[in-house]
């Protein structure tokens, strides 16, 4: 019997506060977060897998100006732009990554070529820049990336001398989880990391287990945060154990992992997860994260605020 | 009370056969195994931490021409080295990885300064060889890497037209483990990744929860194996979650992360893990690991086929 789908997303979590968020600028975000879930949602409702929906919905992100990945990426403090991405697939559970990778118009459909096509997980810089080449993905310029906003936040942060979050304290990564009619799970996540980092860094987001994490037998996970803190708390595939091992619900477990086990680390931040049964959880210890999920036959819903 | 020390390492692991090991070559390595191992376990018996005693183990394998990393590391497509490592203070539970450096000669010991020094957890490519020249970390030319019998291998693995494991089948990372008198955890990963490697590959040596994991609440556990099925897996952090979450022994689930989950996706390697009584655990599902390991008050073991 076949199941029903459902679809969540995020654009970042973060100090995003009610009281500090114009109207108009409110409208547009929740605007371009529907956009995205149908995106990926049209795919679900045809009968489509959530890999192709997730991948769909991220790259809608991507193409999105507002958010911290694709388009939207932050400068480094070389002012460049070095995207990651990394996409799993819960029914395979195989993975692919691209980490700081450079003019390619969407990282995380490189991420979904290196799991289709290449041998590896995880590919890297320049050689990334090449398999996508090869790959035929469409790459695309300086231009492309620039923006007014961006730039002058790179220039806020090299006047500060130091790498720092996309808007002061927001976490401007992008993500989407599935669970498609045959009850196969697929998580991606994509970003432009930390405005003026330097050191070539990587954060949680193209790390498998860390940002990104989906196995049908458990959960599909996409973090957003503080990207140390995930990575040292593992909190993709912790959320995972939790449920395999510890017989967790994915609301008890994903309730677990942001509230206790990343507070405990000092980590701020959140996740986005669905299940095969296709129940969602959203957790967030930060002021806010931009959120949107829908469960076949159900009004899709857009969040920003703690409700 | 303090407890006692035990510290664990490997050379790697894969398809090491007695019957085509010559005697001195064999003698070597066992040699230069207890030589590492000897250099981690003068710093548990003065007292000093884990940490400091992994990345002495560690930096011993890495100046040494048998196992692939650091000097002995393999070549890239490209004919040069490009290494990764990782290191983990399971006291903090915290972590420092460096991915893809070159001229570098202690790789460990630039993932041992992200970790004391940097802000981060991960840096890459250029970037961290930036950061550890800002350090003053040692550095090391192309000559100091260069040896005939890596450079064969690189041009038998160009002729078969393949990246390709080291020495056919045999996984040349080296790792530590250990806990010190205090009961803090630590580990450690350096490798050289695959012969011919093209794209930017980064395996699971650089990665926390895959390839490295320490958490003194659990274990200390470092991997070395086909790195693909380890990224998968989230070998080194499965581990600490069935003794977490499921309650296991350390035995039981190192015995379980490689013999039942890494079998299941087909992943060929091994593990060496501690926990912080002191207990030791050394599995592999390949035909051979290079190992050593020692507990306080007990005669050193070297160990290179299946016992």
């Amino acid at each position: 019997m076949p199941k029903t789908y459902s679809l969540a997303i995020h654009g970042g979590a973060g100090t995003i506060m009610r009281s500090e968020m114009a109207a108009d600028k409110e409208e547009a975000h929740r605007q371009a977060l529907l956009k995205a879930l149908k995106a990926g949602e049209i795919i679900l409702r045809a009968g489509g897998s959530a890999l192709d929906a997730v991948e769909a919905a991220v790259c809608s992100l991507e193409d999105c100006e507002y958010f911290n990945a694709g388009k939207g990426a932050v400068f480094t403090h070389d002012g460049t732009h070095e995207m990651d991405a990394s996409i799993m697939c819960g029914r395979r559970v195989d993975a692919g990554a691209a980490a700081m990778v450079k003019g390619v118009k969407n990282p995380i459909s490189l991420a979904r070529r290196i799991l289709d096509v290449s041998e590896h997980v995880m590919l890297c810089g320049p050689g990334a820049r090449m398999f996508a080449r090869e790959q035929g993905l469409e790459e695309a310029g300086p231009d492309y990336f620039y923006s007014e906003y961006r730039f002058q936040q790179l220039q806020e942060a090299r006047a500060r001398g130091r790498a720092q979050l996309d808007h002061s304290q927001k976490y401007g990564t992008v993500g989407a989880v599935a669970c498609d009619r045959q009850g196969h799970l697929a998580a991606a996540t994509s970003t432009g990391g930390l405005t003026n980092k330097k050191y070539g860094r990587i954060g949680d987001s193209p790390i498998i287990g860390a940002g990104t994490y989906a196995n049908d037998l458990t959960c599909a996970v996409s973090c957003t945060g503080y990207g140390e803190y995930f990575l040292r708390g593992v909190v993709a595939y912790d959320l995972s154990c939790l449920m395999e091992y510890r017989g967790m619900s994915l609301e008890e477990a994903a309730h677990h992992a942001i509230h206790h086990r990343q507070l405990a680390l000092g980590g701020d931040g959140g996740l986005i997860a669905v299940d095969a049964n296709g129940n969602i959880a959203l957790p967030f210890n930060s002021e806010g994260m931009y959120r949107a999920w829908v469960k076949e036959g159900e009004e899709a819903r857009v969040g920003i605020y703690k409700e």
